[in-house]
């Protein structure tokens, strides 16, 4: 019997079978199963009374908060599309995926609200305008979401008829590429990723996961799906914040949580441990860049944690590999653990040479690391051209350089487009390169990561300036931060001669790169 | 990007990333990932080369063994269809479902031949006959396994175009009724079942599986797939042996094993646990019959290991429902955790009274277990109308009646044609059973119906004692008496030196009921 795979189902049985448990704590808030289905359900009947219908988008932007997981299945229950959007982008990046996406309704964090007006007369499709706040007075030209649901239904609504194949959400790319793109992502795929995290990650029903990630990014790698599926109980992290994440893990038991390296660095570098009694042994999931060995390390010595690596990309939903400890890996080689390490079920790998060809299994050669399984997305939203440049011969690619071994275990070496990953973000650096451009003085630029300590790689700017102009480093940064998401800003800068150039003219990054990785393997920390 | 889900990924995984990994120990023979994965490529290089193609029906005949396992692989890789005989029938049987299944090609353990060989000459359908033993030289009329697969290749076959909605394997029922039918699973069904068993029963690579449950039952309840894909090692057991078991928990680290509550009786029962020296805490994963909830508590207590109790059928790939500890359930209470438990991802389920309505959830009223799943079968094989008389309004109707709690905890009472109904009134012949147990004289137990003059029916208990003990049929209702509901009391007792089962370990009732029924057609009134 074929019944569709759709993550309603994940909420549907943990809301059947633990009416009572806890779901949610999001500060002084409680939610059990039985109430986040209830509220999902008012969310539901909320948007189809104001028109939103299968397939219709609808926006969340948000910091972690019980409303955002809310959002996830009421949005998705009535088969409509949510489009989670990454709250560090600025006004103009909002604007341009709102509008590209086409979005009918807006759910907006109150503390986004301003920023949102500003661009509000840009956008003529959005009908519908909420913000998320516990409070149920808005600020003029707004519904609060607290009564906008105040008089729905609990009951389920009318659900219509949802193929495994239709879309779950559209998660936009914080850009490799001047633009952003809009990542779709299917039921089916949405399904899979979450079995796979779950089977990989070891999740269970008495999981209490810290949302030290943000839910943006990529539906949480899947944990949305995944531990509410089980029954677990999801803690709440509005803003990454060491000692609030120690109280948190004290006070809620967390056993699971999800980040980037440089939220285990916070973690690792905040000084008042032992002020906090912990009595769990939490599992910590880290991705978005290898984390440096000595991390792992000192989570599993100093604090005697447990350290997971895994790899994936908004357009592979994103778990492509694990690293686990097995016959290959011993628990102290922390080297090893840091690599992105092996597919997880049902996925195909390959790191590839430019012709499509396996480069040998040597770990010396490298290649580009593509892969084929139904957690692959299905394109960029509107936009056939970058699909079809995403693949090749029914191989997605992944655009990462890496060398793999005779076992299947990937390691990421680098980039292939010069995108520079800092605290967990994407920064592409065309985007930055093009607001110094927009800047009198300068002739020449180039921006690329370079190694920091706070954020694993933080983006430079390299610059040539015009003959007879003068400008500082002070002033070039400042024009950045006029001008673009402050966490995109070049954090230091530097004035050369000329840029390196290929005959064609191209730059030549891994040679502006090399002064300041030195002789490092890796380009990508 | 949708590819489809198959079986055959499990092993391509492992053999992959763990070809130095062991795979198989049976007896004296270890077979690792790498092997595993040659063997199964030379079986599905010899079925092609004797003309099996895509669709076709492979028999095979088998204790559990690692010609077994590799039958699962080489078959479904060529995209042929996997019918495992249920080695406890009779020739006749046999006959029947290999001419029923348009079988092409036997794989026989080399104990099986001689029967087969009395009923070859009803088998024209049948061109390739094989016996699996380690020895080259075979009996006339057949060829040995090992000489058939020598010469073949060890790289992967061609493989035919494959959906997920292929079937797999057909599966015949071991016949509670007068022929057994052909449960059509399909790979979609058969991998998400598989993911199922991952999640709810938390494999890993690191577990090693004992086979104390026959592999053609349900192709071990997925087990063949779930412990393959992860990497995990399967330990081989022939035939159930005390002694034989605990030796291979000692000698091979098992931490994981499925069986019927027979199985578990028997390892209870083992005089001589003290000799031997287990290192590991296995999990044992029960179902084919609810478990006493006595059994529970003396492997916890006794032996220290950790119980899981599942439950499911044939016809549901097989996981339905699975029993954890958790809020509602503590470790302690064993009555509660010898439930069938709580539907597994993906299950839907209800307890149905005759219109097909939901009975209420408070634990006393009586229904019928009904499902909808991905992992329902997709019919019996040329059996157009049993097939629809499985069905309802899309659910499928197992046949089990239970009760169900407001958690949507179900508990099985009896099997539909099992329950008694006395003076009006149903007696679950389990609940019964459970009393009959608390008894220190019983070893083994079944209560049935017989006809009875003034109660129409009237409830049986049919006794195996321990050996050395005696009890009077007058202590026994006495017992009886004292812990039950006079009216579900047995009205008689007989003392039997054996119990009739089926080759899983469930009672065939049927049997039973034959001597005091005699030639009446129902068996229930």
């Amino acid at each position: 019997m074929e019944v569709p795979l759709t993550v309603n189902e994940f909420l549907y049985r943990s809301a059947v079978l633990y009416p009572e448990k806890l779901a949610i704590v999001d500060g002084e808030r409680s939610i059990s199963y039985g109430e986040f289905q209830a509220r999902v359900n008012r969310l539901s009947h909320a948007l189809l009374a104001s028109g939103v219908r299968k397939g219709d988008r609808v926006c969340i932007l948000s910091p972690n908060s019980h409303f955002f997981l809310e959002s996830f299945y009421g949005v998705s229950q009535i088969g409509a599309i949510l489009v989670p959007l990454n709250y560090r982008l600025v006004a103009a990046d909002h604007e341009y995926i709102i509008g590209h996406a086409g979005v009918v309704a807006l759910l907006v964090d109150h503390e986004y609200v301003d920023m949102i007006d500003e661009i509000r007369p840009s956008l003529p499709k959005v009908e519908t305008w909420i913000v998320a706040q516990e409070d149920k007075q808005a600020k003029p030209g707004w519904t609060a979401w607290e009564s906008w649901i105040d008089g729905c239904s609990d009951s389920s609504p009318p659900v219509p008829d949802l193929n495994e194949s239709d879309l779950v959400s559209i998660n936009y790319t914080s850009g490799t590429t001047a633009r952003p793109k809009g990542v779709m992502l299917t039921h089916r795929t949405a399904c899979l990723n979450a079995y796979n995290f779950m089977v990989h990650l070891q999740v269970s029903h008495e999981d209490v996961e810290l949302w030290t990630l943000p839910m943006f990014h990529c539906n949480g790698w899947g944990g949305v799906y995944a531990l509410t599926g089980l029954g677990a109980t999801h803690v709440i992290l509005r803003a990454v914040n060491g000692e609030q994440i120690f109280e948190l893990i004290a006070a809620h038991k967390v056993t699971f949580a999800c980040m980037a390296p440089t939220v285990l660095n916070t973690i690792l570098e905040y000084p008042d441990r032992a002020n906090h009694k912990i009595e769990t042994r939490p599992r910590f999931v880290v991705a978005g860049a290898p984390p440096p060995a000595a991390f792992i390390k000192r989570l599993e010595t100093e604090l005697g944690w447990d350290f997971i690596q895994i790899y994936g990309l908004t357009e592979t939903a994103p778990v492509l590999t694990v690293t686990s400890i097995d016959s290959l890996t011993a628990k102290s080689d922390y080297e090893r653990r840091s690599r992105a390490g092996i597919p997880v079920l049902g996925v195909g790998l390959k790191v590839c040479d430019d012709s499509g060809q396996a480069v040998p299994q040597d770990d010396q050669a490298i290649g580009e690391v593509c892969a084929r399984a139904n957690i692959i997305f299905e394109g960029y939203w509107e936009q056939p051209e970058a699909t079809a440049a995403a693949f090749r011969d029914g191989w997605f690619r992944t655009g990462d350089l890496a060398t793999w071994d005779r076992s299947g275990s990937i390691n990421i070496v680098d980039r292939k487009k010069d995108v520079i990953i800092s605290g967990g973000e994407n920064i592409s650096s065309p985007e930055v390169e093009a607001v110094l451009y927009q800047h009198p003085a300068v002739l020449e630029c180039a921006v690329i990561g370079v190694p920091d300590e706070k954020w694993g790689e933080a983006p430079k700017a390299l610059l040539v300036l015009r003959a007879g102009s003068t400008v500082s480093a002070e002033e070039m940064i400042a024009h950045c931060r006029e001008n673009m998401a402050h966490f995109k800003c070049p954090k230091s800068i530097e004035f050369l001669d000329h840029l390196p150039r290929t005959a064609t003219g191209k730059l030549q990054k891994y040679r502006l790169r090399e002064k300041y990785w030195g002789d490092r393997v890796k380009r990508v920390n």
